[in-house]
């Protein structure tokens, strides 16, 4: 079981708080981690929501999600045994804990102590060759036989030959739409089978339908969980490479698994091999390069931002120096607090209140723009 | 083409008296090259031979190339415009001036400024897949369309590809027996196609006929002539990792091609890329490695040993000691210099002489054992 530094358990009044700040208009995991941290509680932070907004510029009152909306959802996730968990929570996996974008809330249903147990990622092509699908069904099964849960998208191809294998073992599988919106649909009876020794996990409320962007969006999860991805089979240009991006950025184990130069199918893999992802032929190497890290501790609260104080009490002064200097070009922090002459707290905070008025747009290398 | 520091042209009389004693018995190129650095010329070595083998405890007298030999193997030379070049000389590729064991005359046969030219190596399996095969193929075109000469070992299958794909823009055949011993024989045709535009290099007399023991050491030169030898398929522990693991030892850059693990013939290369040899899908892989290796220039007389001199002349009384320490069991260099207390020079002559009487035999590491 991997370990982890402390448990928690919310009441279900934190739970229902939480639950309606995250599900809040402009509100996502890293606007949601910077409010909890800074308020103390989600009750607090639901409070000063709208005037934060509206100090933001917001031009109408941003949605805040009722407690009634909230305690709807509860129940349907209820009448699915769904359980909504917090980072820290039993069920909640440990190493996804870690990752900047942390769900704040996630759906978690099956059985719960196979995401506490240490996972490797399986993805690649959904239009995979006989060879690719022979290969993630014996990597599976090996990985599954060597203790490890084997995490991956449900997708048709790779994903669901590394589900079936590992369906005893044990094996989650990452939604990109709520627990009752099964994408492909016709894989509603692998999700059904491999349930009763793994588990399905959704950042999504129930009904939500995935779109295309939700794919990559819960491939963060995929790879966040893990200790380390592996890709079979992946063309260029595939989603399966994001997957890769992701875990890189994260810090996970990125393995690909070769194929001939003249297969386009492998030209993903091969290219990241090329960028120095651990090349994979079977699964002792996944697993003599994980061993390490396993067995190092997996520390909560260790993320670079945390600790980085916000101050929403001083700086009204600052605030339109700060305004000023955004735009459509893309400004860093640091340059924003060079030019303005604020703090880093003020900076920080007028940037959440305007990301709360839905004005501000973040991009790669923490570079914003006014929208 | 490849830069080199300095031209040689030896005198007819020279080149004769370095034949000869690279002919003769005991002697391979890293004798061959002590001899010659420590007396100046081949000529005195040669008188000083059978003295030094002598005092090494040869049992009789070792065979002396005699000048009728060398003499006829010149002329067999000449008369199949073969040239015996030595490092240094047009026509002896630069790189290959540089190895450790370096042939100190090469049998060189077609255009021999195609051999001055920067040569990247590809080899493979002899029982390649036909994926394989148009692969090595597509591979040799373009490095020869990008400027490279191609060298190989005359073999079937991959060899043999790449070959035929360089026959207008040069390649080089390296060959483990003489170069009136072509094998396969049925690669005459292929080998006389090749002799306009490229070239075919042998260390060995004519007449020799290609031992199983002979493929391995002709690796060598395969890779040391190169900038980066090119493995296309090869299964666990087959001939072309033996060139692969040469050229590591000689600092080339090893690139390898992956396959799919689920294919035997690849599983060589695949292990190559685990252990640090560089991916390659498309001629650019090897031709943006090489490209600022290429820009430096190339240093003869820049190996280790250079310069290590050798003491025929004091320490009879060390011989006994040096002597003693030696037996089945390998010992270093290094520990026989602490254990003997003699100079680094006489224990390197004593060994030189235990060489020359054919009673030394050298390991990796630099260790060595009495015979």
């Amino acid at each position: 079981m991997d370990a982890i530094n402390k448990t928690l358990h919310l009441t279900d009044a934190e739970r229902l708080d939480r639950l309606r700040l995250i599900r809040s208009d402009n509100i996502g995991p890293r606007t949601f981690q910077s409010l909890l941290q800074h308020f103390g509680d989600a009750r607090t932070a639901l409070e000063r929501l709208p005037d934060l907004a509206r100090r933001g510029g917001a031009s109408g009152p941003g949605r805040i999600c009722s407690i009634e909306d909230a305690k709807a959802e509860l129940a349907a996730a209820a009448r699915m045994n769904v359980h909504l968990l917090a980072p820290g929570e039993i069920g909640y996996p440990p190493r996804l804990a870690t990752i900047d974008d942390a769900p704040p809330l996630l759906g978690v249903r099956g059985a719960l102590d196979v995401l506490m147990r240490p996972m490797i990622a399986i993805v690649g092509s959904r239009n995979a060759s006989d060879a690719g699908l022979k290969f993630a069904t014996q990597l599976a099964r090996d990985l599954g036989d060597g203790g490890f849960i084997v995490i991956s998208g449900l997708a048709r191809g790779i994903d669901q030959s590394a589900h079936r294998a590992t369906i005893e073992s044990g094996t989650v599988a990452v939604l990109a739409g709520g627990h009752d919106r099964i994408y492909p649909p016709e894989h509603g009876d692998l999700l059904a089978s491999l349930l009763d020794n793994g588990a399905a996990i959704s950042e999504m409320p129930q009904g939500h339908v995935p779109r295309a962007r939700d794919f990559p969006r819960r491939n963060r999860l995929i790879s966040g969980a893990a200790l380390g991805v592996v890709i079979v089979e992946a063309a260029h240009r595939s989603g399966s490479l994001i997957t890769a991006r992701m875990a890189a950025e994260q810090g996970r184990e990125v393995f690909a698994v070769p194929g001939s130069p003249l297969d386009p199918r492998a030209a993903g893999t091969n290219d990241l091999i090329k960028q120095g992802a651990a090349l994979v032929t079977q699964a002792t190497d996944v697993i003599n390069a994980v061993t390490p890290i396993m067995e190092r501790p997996i520390v909560l609260g260790a993320r670079e931002d945390d600790g980085e104080p916000l101050d929403f009490e001083t700086g009204a002064d600052d605030r339109g120096r700060i305004v000023n200097l955004l735009g459509p070009s893309p400004i860093s922090l640091d340059d924003l607090i060079r030019l303005s002459g604020a703090s880093p707290a003020i900076v920080r905070s007028v940037l959440l209140e305007l990301d709360l008025a839905g004005r501000l747009e973040r991009h790669g290398g923490g570079l914003v723009t006014l929208i």
